[in-house]
């Protein structure tokens, strides 16, 4: 009897492109908008704090998707994502907004995204946010549990790694030295080539005889 | 308050692609391959006659994957589907085997597939079959409501029904008479453009104020 098959899923900002916020922050030159929920704990707050910003500032939704379609994503993700699709069901599960992930999404070649939506008014102004679901990427993985999938998983922060837990197998990916100490159960990898030997490998004892 | 972001899942064969089985028969002038679930009920009983069929003609899977390898996409499936994964997350749902499919899914351009397994022998021959979960498309729509998103599903066949059903706008795409008779509370496409305006409409209805 062989296992179920095997379900990839991975998080978005710092494993295939960058951290949308602070590019945004960078490309716009407003430095508050770097803050992130390291620095604010409360993820409402931070994201209140940052429609306000948006609207002092006068930045439209099209002048943000403007700035993130200036983005690329990281060397070697388009090559990697690819990869991965020929050989798994592979999803994206991210805290961002389809409304922001959009270009980026369409240079990775369109991989599936599970995220959440922004809410804008009739002149484009971002004023509310929805998040799909709390802790959205951790039901995800216990859905595909549910569907019978073998659940690999991969990501780089706090965010992500009740979803490493929920999985048969997590891989921190890039984390900071904070998240790598305080979660030492996930293997770490520093590049795609490692990250797919380790799923690679997970597989391949998937597969072996018992 | 805006409602939950559109998620699609649809069919496989007929749908996309040509009915694989009926394709294998074809190809490999084995008639009796051409049986489906229209003739044989019971599904268990239909792929244990398959397989001892394959087995009987010394078909191994790469035999199997050569034929199908031969096989093209519908036309127009390659650019609806682009479209589709451009606009939203889309998981196709099918009854088939990862196995087969592959060749198949390269050609569409890697979406995400949520199907079932073959095991072979060490000698690459089939010896069973393993459905990851009983009606698996119906639990999968199920899965992303539960994941807080508006689900539009479309399938050609009573295999699809139950998932039709289940999704909060369900389609039939190019139906048998037989099927469309029995199922009359689902709207019918019979090309792609007619599958998009009437899921374009759908979700011009969801997002418009009330």
């Amino acid at each position: 009897m062989p296992n179920n098959p095997v379900l990839v899923a991975m998080d978005l900002e710092g494993v295939f492109v960058p951290e949308i916020w602070i590019a945004v922050a960078e490309a716009t030159g407003i430095p508050e908008l770097r803050l992130t929920t390291r620095d604010v704990n409360d993820y409402d707050q931070l994201m209140r704090g940052r429609l306000a910003i948006l609207r002092r500032h006068g930045l439209t939704l099209a002048d943000i998707q403007r700035v993130i379609g200036t983005l690329s994503p990281l060397p070697g993700a388009v090559e990697f994502v690819a990869g991965l699709r020929a050989r798994f069901p592979f999803i994206i599960l991210s805290d961002t907004y389809y409304e922001f992930a959009g270009p980026l999404m369409a240079k990775l070649g369109s991989p599936t995204l599970f995220c959440n939506s922004l809410e804008t008014d009739p002149a484009g102004n971002v004023v509310d946010y929805h998040l799909r679901i709390r802790d959205g990427k951790f039901h995800s993985v216990n859905a595909f549990r549910a569907l019978n999938f073998t659940v690999v998983a991969a990501g780089d922060s706090y965010n992500d790694t009740t979803m490493l837990g929920a999985a048969h197998f997590g891989i921190l990916f890039r984390p900071s030295d904070k998240v790598r100490q305080e979660f030492p159960q996930f293997p770490v990898a520093e590049d795609y080539a490692t990250l797919d030997r380790l799923i690679t490998e997970f597989v391949a004892g998937q597969n072996a005889p018992r």
